[in-house]
């Protein structure tokens, strides 16, 4: 293990979370709130530190054990030291209950531990809203974008760690460019949402720590309903950039750079928005016998399945009163998630699909067993090894999945609440059902079932791997 | 696709359900009920019709498609001719509502559309339970017995369609041999239940119906209460027997005829006997504040996880009152199943097994990319192939899983309810949460749902294949 390369990258972490915190500085000044000091002391600290600790390390390669650790540990330390502030300005006391928040924000969960939101600082409103924008592209494809590394293969390492979805595009040869790309596309898309929130005559202070939500796709609001109050207009713009960045980022490359046709094909983009359809159309149906006028109905529900496909998590209205098809409908959502190379979290479409062709073949290899096993997706055929993993990280998804359950059964509540509870963490949505609805909060679970679902908040966006192997006592082995 | 070797194999099946039905009759006789009439008409149509259209076929061979059609079509066949006595009796009027518990009866399900079971006529309980006996080992490995196949092969094929677990293991070179020595276990552990049921001073008839639906692990009792009304020594005796139907038939016949040593060394046994009796434990600990003395606490955790574990659904209190963290253990336990090759349903456990053993080691794999990939059990190396077919078959179980839950939702139920009922079924258990708890049945449940628990159940018994082969185009373009 190339522990000084580790160090290096952690470093650098703390120096880039020491810059962010100076935004939180910024919103302070604007709204004259004491919380300010706090955060700039603690950006300047972290700067400090992490300058102090920074020696370059003699080799700068990270082969992919060191890019899983690495990501891990960075994601710990981001966690740990983006929760000091709300301890210290004491918004959050307790400091596992602010760092279950922050973990929340950063892996763009957007699951709350806080009643009353809208009693935070301004400014620490903003620390939480940004979190999800930082976690959303991830924070280490940000630093790859700084620092130089000889060997490439050391950059895909660390992004594909990072980086959501089965298999890494590389839209361009050098991993350093498409990172750039990535993040142009992400901070060109949030500017416009935020234009068009103005526009509809939403606060300033809202416009932006929605955006960021969105952008993430994390859910954290600035209100204690969420989105309810906002004007039907606003609610659509906020439900069309929810499914925007749900979309596979690819998508976007394609359509401005070179090929609009290629994109409009992409079989995965194309099931994602059938399934978004499907379920507003029968969640309508299921639901509209409580609403006066299709208008709202379809607003309400469209909302909804946006928010949970994509993962962003915000409500505007109590979808835990719904049926239970709907509820149903939703849990399933949940589990699929948005596209692979987006900000979204769950199992992604990509996998499903793949999933599910896999199944079609097997029965055809039964039938016909001297032919070819071969499953395809945008015509390319799918690999071995990419099946292999994308089967064994559905197997160890479902076994973690029941793992937290069990364990998070210990403080009994109800079923339906623990199992969305996981649900929602793992797959970084935020609201479940039952005692964790859209109007409550996670406060009420105990000190372990909060690790669990902190760690599961984390392996989500991190899609397990990172956060197995940082547990697998053979990775500590010096070899 | 040899449609007059299927066309003769069902020929064959309603020959022998036809002489399984005179066994109501000898019932009928001792009880002097008028329902044996019934039967007795209906087993001579079957046999006489059995031999009318029973040609032999030009080829008598089974390749591995026809094996699966020709198992999906038979127990479809059993079921449908199994629930006609329900409704000529008028003891189940409605048809749909008969084949759901003849299915649940064949497949060893156990799960129950009556609210008063003690209404049956001794006749039809008597079949009720006996059709659990028959369904556990599978009629085609006892039709296999008698019917002559010049290929092997053939028989082999008709057997791994009809067993459960990712592998057929033969104890002799020849099939029919194995199918023989299989059937004489499994009849020389019932006699030894009903023997001790007696000498426990059971009433003769709940000792024959009690052991039946202990061997086939299938659950379906004689009395409304299941098995609280029994002694503690006879909850014992049941206890014990449960968790031995659930073990490995490999295990006996090792133990029996050659290695004791090598039955005490499987890997799969032995997580089996660890796992109840880890949540035995727990289980106890958790429930132990509303029971008075130990003896009674151990007794009752003992038998409800002895009974859902080999997933065969008696109940000698109602679980569903227990604490959330007992009911989670209790769920996980419907998933995971009994043994493979018992007469359980469920994932299995060897398939936990291996699954767990191929997470850890893609872990190794991504921390030492340039070494081989390789997954044991009992010092065997698992097949690539084996290992492909078990990944397929737990992703397909978990999206037939999730559209069962998502279909039956329409009815309104609890999202505990659906989600057990689907699990109970689907698992071969019977009881679930909730409004299908061990004191509930399935009645509520509407036409549609009705019919996908059914589908579930007859997927669970034959581990999907033969199932997703007969509802997949493709099986019936002639080639």
């Amino acid at each position: 293990m190339n522990y000084s390369m580790i160090r290096f990258v952690l470093s650098w972490i703390l120096r880039v979370e020491g810059m962010l915190m100076l935004l939180p500085c910024l919103i302070a000044l604007v709204f004259r709130e004491q919380q300010g000091w706090v955060y700039l002391i603690l950006a300047v600290v972290a700067v400090a530190v992490g300058m102090l600790i920074s020696k370059r390390p003699l080799h700068m390669e990270i082969y992919p054990k060191e890019g899983f650790v690495a990501v891990g540990l960075s994601w710990i330390l981001l966690s740990c030291y983006g929760a000091v502030p709300f301890v210290i300005t004491k918004e959050i006391p307790s400091f596992l209950n602010a760092l279950f928040e922050i973990v929340s924000g950063f892996t763009t969960t957007g699951a709350s531990i806080l009643a009353d939101v809208e009693a935070l600082s301004h400014t620490s409103l903003f620390w939480r809203s940004f979190s999800h924008w930082v976690g959303g592209m991830g924070v280490l494809v940000f630093i790859l974008m700084l620092l130089p590394m000889k060997n490439s293969g050391s950059h895909m390492n660390l992004m594909r760690a990072e980086s959501p979805g089965p298999e890494v595009t590389k839209f361009v040869p050098r991993v350093r460019s498409t990172a750039r790309i990535l993040y142009k596309i992400y901070l060109g898309l949030t500017v416009l949402m935020m234009l068009l929130l103005l526009l509809s005559r939403m606060n300033w202070f809202d416009a932006v720590c929605i955006s960021f939500g969105t952008a993430g796709t994390g859910g954290f609001g600035v209100l204690n309903s969420s989105c309810a109050a906002y004007t039907p207009v606003q609610q659509w713009i906020i439900t069309a950039f929810m499914i925007a960045f749900g979309v596979n980022f690819s998508f976007y490359y394609l359509m401005i750079c070179r090929k609009p046709g290629e994109a409009v094909k992409m079989q995965e983009v194309r099931a994602y928005f059938l399934i978004i359809l499907a379920a507003v159309c029968v969640i309508a149906w299921n639901v509209h016998s409580s609403y006066e006028g299709v208008g709202h109905t379809v607003r309400d529900a469209a909302f909804q399945v946006a928010s949970i496909m994509t993962t962003t998590g915000f409500s505007t209205t109590d979808f835990d009163l719904w049926p239970s098809l709907s509820k149903t409908i939703l849990l399933t959502l949940m589990m699929v998630g948005a596209c692979a190379g987006s900000t979204g979290g769950g199992v992604k479409v990509s996998r499903v699909l793949v999933m599910a062709k896999a199944i079609k073949e097997e029965i055809r290899l039964l039938l016909h067993p001297r032919s070819i096993r071969r499953v395809r997706l945008d015509g390319h055929i799918i690999q071995e090894g990419t099946m292999h993993s994308i089967m064994a990280y559905l197997v160890a998804y479902f076994l973690l999945f029941w793992l937290s359950f069990l364990i998070i059964s210990i403080d009994g509540f109800s079923v339906e609440t623990n199992f969305s509870a996981v649900a929602a963490t793992l797959n970084n949505i935020g609201p479940g059902l039952d005692q964790i609805g859209p109007t409550q909060n996670y406060l009420a679970y105990g000190v372990v079932s909060k690790i669990v679902l902190i760690i599961d908040m984390l392996a989500g966006r991190l899609e397990l791997l990172p956060i197995f192997v940082l547990m697998y006592p053979g990775s500590w082995k010096t070899h």
